[in-house]
């Protein structure tokens, strides 16, 4: 096989993550008057009525954010908060705007430059999705009977105390399983990928991709969506080792969950929420020092070719865990520790909506509060502008989008790292312990004896000596960023 | 209030009902691959397949049948073959090829002069229909809680051993009656209404239209509708009088079963399978004489304004009863005679599918058998020609359409009609009984003394002759049609 192609524009993207029914409520969106109060604790079943046309009034906060892509958790039609139970593929929820909703914000996002992927559930559908009420309604007359795999009839897919009869995502009623060995259904899902991408979206994250065992669905899947978009990206939500689907025939990336394992064994540490992680996929997690956080990045870029690397989404918490700030118990130096280096590191960091103002959330359904637009005294600002500070670094330095990835230093609670492309060359070094460190950052030949390094933010200048960088002290719990100038 | 206005063309309409599962199928349309076999007994819950497209298809023998106007059963996507069951008002079913075949159908028939009326069952949804659906989901938590009328928690939608615990049509689990007094609701029912009018079809009949009890939604939607096209004809589905919603402000016409049960007794008579009349809405009806028939003619004329009754849909049958051949056991002289009289009577004739070529039906779903397009050996294809004539003879004769209706004569098993317009004049004589009747029919002042008529089809010349025409034999179960020339 050739070497897997990405699309480049991942390369220089930052994504943020929105859970539409709670990051923004527009005024202009008719909406249904049985909802619960924006910014109320979240249930499994309310709606807050968070839309599209509500992003759209929020893009310029974004702009200013410095984020330049976004990632959608699912927009179709859907009766449930989180919309990962599909009634319509292709109709954006009612509630959201409907379809000339993603249109404006297809539109508006696009002339500042900004991507928009959204969340394709092609795994599963729900059981009000009309194929499958097909079924419901027609047992064995129903003409799509074939689109699922029905074990016996009548199905009991509103009878919780009996199996539900049919195939379903953790034998869940609610949630029916493709059968995508059907060319009927295969053909179905194929064209909606293809639909939206037609109509002007710049990629796809797939929900529990890797459920869907069967590499030709993915493989033409790829062909069609990028049939549509040569720039399409395509990323699998897959919590572990994805080589199977890297190779270049399937997708671009994975939702990079081993990044942020990594990353709450280590920056989070032993401050852990216990309780709170027990509750995740990662179930328990040993804090580690930086040699083994050496270790575990290693490992993860080894898996997979540099331009897969270069495209993974890196995230330090989801719609799907508790939200990182909250994992470490309100330790923010452990959120800016992390995000410094998720912004330094290879590959497209994404953040999940409020984590940049301190929003705090545990797991499901707290992670998914409504944005507190009004009540602004409770955002973090300095936290915030800590955020559009390691943005804009990474933004404003190409090596640390597409230059080379090299670990310098890994020894005890201290990190350092280089990104290299071309002439430039940006060193960046983190103290995780709660003390002073002083140490030198050996430069591994990356750049000549002498060279000058600017630290960024306070422009303080540092020469190299001996093929090191010499008498780096970092406060506690601390990080600082050493640059070449940029070419001019 | 002022005159009711009612849509010029209607009266120009000859209607053919088409149930869209039944009608053809177009082998361009892709399928889903469990269905019944095109022409199979039919059954309550297998579909068939028949597509839009399908009728495209066969619009030419539509024309060559001399109907100009269709009327669809439900064409949007349903679990059900019928399509009463609606899924999603937005969108004609897949199956049937979806919004582009309708588009395809709308632009066909109009380039031949033809128009489409659609069936809009807006009184209930079905329990896959989303804002129902989201209450099936979510509870108490749904956003469209107030959408139906629900009772206790949760429902028992599929659960048919208890009460639904919300209100449905018929209390029928699988229909849950929509809350038209919340404003959401009339804003999306009404917001379909004029969304398809304004996508092309030419009018709206309305299923159990009584049912919802509401005169402000029904002068708001035709103020809607009307508002998208001056021209779109309303009708409302009505098995009795009608009068409540046919002053001008609401509907514009109904489906005339009060029409469809007097030819019955009349033209049918003492021939009735009263078993299978049993089982329609009428239950049972006596058979009636020329005299009884014109009582039940004029009081029906009496309930409307002659706007109306020139717009009413006029039909010996339906999806919702047996076939008129199979209520008359087969008798195909009653067919003709009943024809013969629609399509002479005021307001518009509608055609069942089929019934021009003697298809039989039993009640439902025997009635909706596949058109028999691959078994042309059983058409009778002299009753399709008499079919032909009778329309062609409503077409060429604006007197049939247009002009004052009167009743000459109703005696015995005898009745003659005139229809005038200007100085056309159209007489129409018809004998029920089995034995050849001589009459004398009174001319009631309509022509001066001496005109001259011709007998349509043989050209046989008649003269009056002291305000009567005079000696007219009428063959058993026959009908004659005089006519005086055209104005060239």
């Amino acid at each position: 096989m050739s070497e897997p192609q990405t699309p480049d524009w991942v390369r220089d993207a930052v994504f943020y993550q929105i859970f539409p029914d709670r990051f923004a409520r527009s005024l202009t969106v008719p909406k249904p008057s049985h909802l619960d109060e924006w910014g109320s604790p979240p249930t499994y079943h309310g709606y807050q009525g968070g839309d599209l046309i509500g992003v759209v009034e929020r893009l310029d906060y974004l702009v200013e954010l410095g984020v330049n892509a976004l990632y959608f958790t699912p927009v179709f039609q859907s009766a449930s908060n989180h919309r990962y139970h599909t009634h319509d593929y292709e109709k954006v929820d009612p509630m959201l705007g409907g379809n000339a909703a993603l249109s404006r914000l297809l539109e508006e996002a696009h002339s500042r430059g900004m991507k928009v992927v959204l969340d394709g559930v092609f795994n599963h559908a729900s059981r009000g999705f009309f194929q499958f009420h097909d079924i419901l309604e027609n047992g064995a007359n129903a003409a799509y009977i074939d689109w699922f795999t029905v074990h016996s009839y009548p199905l009991n897919a509103y009878d919780s105390m009996n199996q539900p009869g049919y195939q379903a995502w953790w034998n869940l009623h609610a949630l029916p399983k493709f059968n995508v060995k059907n060319p009927e259904v295969r053909e179905f899902l194929l064209g909606i990928g293809r639909k939206w991408i037609d109509l002007g979206i710049d990629g796809w994250r797939l929900d529990v991709a890797n459920e869907i065992d069967d590499d030709s669905f993915w493989q033409e899947f790829r062909r069609r969506v990028r049939g549509g978009n040569p720039d399409a990206y395509i990323v699998g939500e897959v919590w572990g080792e994805a080589k199977r689907w890297l190779q270049g025939d399937m997708w671009d990336a994975v939702m990079n969950y081993l990044f942020t394992r990594a990353c709450i064994a280590f920056f989070i540490g032993e401050s852990v929420d216990r309780g709170e992680l027990g509750r995740t996929s990662f179930h328990t997690l040993d804090p580690i020092g930086a040699p083994a956080f050496r270790h575990a990045l290693e490992t993860m870029i080894g898996h997979y070719h540099p331009n897969v690397n270069a495209a993974q989404m890196n995230l330090l918490d989801s719609h799907d865990m508790p939200r990182f700030l909250t994992l470490a118990q309100g330790d923010k130096s452990a959120l800016r520790l992390a995000t410094l280096f998720q912004m330094t590191y290879t590959g497209a960091p994404s953040i999940y909506y409020g984590d940049e103002i301190g929003m705090p959330g545990k797991h499901d359904p707290d992670n998914r509060r409504a944005f507190p637009w009004y009540t602004p005294e409770s955002w973090d600002r300095d936290l915030l502008h800590d955020f559009q500070r390691y943005i804009a670094l990474r933004r404003t330095r190409p090596a640390l989008r597409r230059g080379s990835f090299q670990i310098l230093l890994a020894q005890d609670d201290v990190l350092a790292h280089a990104r290299q492309l071309g002439s430039e060359t940006v060193v960046v070094t983190i103290n995780t312990s709660r003390s002073t460190r002083r140490v030198d950052i050996p430069l591994s030949g990356l750049v000549p004896e002498g060279s000058g390094f600017d630290e960024v933010w306070t422009h303080e200048t540092h020469r190299s000596e001996g093929d090191h960088l010499r008498g780096v002290e970092l406060a506690p719990r601390s990080g600082r960023v050493f640059a070449t100038p940029l070419p001019s």
